[in-house]
């Protein structure tokens, strides 16, 4: 029996490693890491720079090559189920190239559980091989923005909303909220906001040497949001941000 | 200048420490752990077995009683606030009686941004004494639930709400957000819904060596948690616990 172990790995700094990720990254005998030719946004470097900081011994480590996502196909739903296929199909060709291997590692930037693919992954790979699985918490970035900003996620005894630039983008403001966590933009979907009365608390590489933090009022900071973020992502090719939104 | 390191200690794993949360504990001079009497829930045994895990040198310890909340104030955001003033009052005369103390570090249960009061706290503090933060993340039990049951905390590219048990008893199931993460429930505000269409992932101890999962239809496991959630509470003489619902 196979088992996956899939191991939250913080937001790129190495200290966000919790002992059980360690231990679980030690326990494995075949350890895979994607890449995505030379984007540095697939955060190959950054794995195998962990991987060399805390293995105690000799680990296997496979890179395979990321499948991309199919622009052909035009619906988001399906086109990121697609690729969930396609990356499943690597994982079970790795798997069953190394009979021998029973542990199974996968870093994963941040939490498995948020806004991540592994375990929608690692569910299709069951179907096809028997695993079992064991799933290592990690620190999202959502705790690297509200560390960085010195805030707690929610007002005293109140509600928040975690989503996506595109569900902000096509549906406006959730109703029952009046604080969001806003993943996964790429596109700024906060200027498709009225600002008025808006606060944000942005932050880009939270967690990082090269962590960037803005927060005030929306009317304020957007634009100054919007030319920091470009900068960023021009100087270093990619860029993952995040940011918290609170109205009235 | 004195600087407080509030630090996130995951949900009372040890292993659930990162290598910051251990490297700002061994930067500390003082340690201030609060303990309510024979209270078991004070976690004053779990925070001081974490520091003789991980600590490398001799570092002062105190702990200090934690103030109760008047139950005489009805008002539930007065009552906090008044706990809170109180709490503060508490970290400054232990400040204030170490002179010498730079490093000041507390260990917080889970996150420091989430439903957690040290931040509040701290603000207080440092409207009466120069401090500068350090906020360092840890494991949520929000991770601690979803890495127990395997799952997501999101829908494919979708939104889900975090709230409290009050939140859900006083105001039904929000608006906006098919999934919802339910914290601070201390009376299975779920029994308040109508269960029909309604999953549940319910976790009590999440990460601890007691740890309970269960999870199913509403309509099925509704009376097993409530009854679970009692003979755990009776057994322990307290009880975290923390689940996820879906409807539709």
């Amino acid at each position: 029996m196979i088992t996956l172990h899939l191991i939250g790995i913080g937001t790129g700094n190495p200290d966000h490693l919790t002992l059980q990720a360690i231990k679980a990254l030690n326990a494995a005998d075949l350890i895979l890491i994607p890449h995505k030719g030379d984007d540095k946004a697939d955060l190959a470097q950054l794995r195998q720079s962990i991987c060399k900081d805390v293995l105690t011994h000799s680990v296997e480590i496979a890179e395979f090559a990321l499948p991309v996502r199919d622009p052909a196909i035009t619906d988001y739903i399906e086109r990121v189920n697609h690729w969930h296929d396609a990356i499943a199909d690597c994982w079970l060709a790795e798997i069953t190239a190394r009979t021998d291997a029973r542990d199974i590692a996968l870093l994963v930037w941040g939490d498995p559980s948020l806004y991540d693919s592994t375990l929608r992954i690692a569910d299709r790979v069951s179907k096809r091989v028997e695993i079992q699985l064991n799933v290592v918490p990690g620190i999202t970035s959502m705790q690297g923005l509200t560390a960085a900003h010195q805030i707690p996620l929610n007002a005293l005894g109140g509600a928040f909303q975690v989503t996506t630039g595109r569900q902000l983008r096509d549906h406006g403001w959730p109703s029952g909220a009046d604080r969001l966590v806003i993943m996964l933009d790429g596109d700024c979907a906060f200027q498709t906001l009225d600002p008025t009365g808006i606060h944000i608390w942005w932050g880009g590489f939270v967690g990082m040497p090269n962590e960037v933090t803005i927060s005030g009022q929306l009317t304020d900071v957007s634009q100054k949001i919007i030319e920091t973020r470009q900068r960023a992502k021009d100087d270093h090719g990619w860029i993952m941000d995040i940011y918290i939104l609170e109205r009235g």
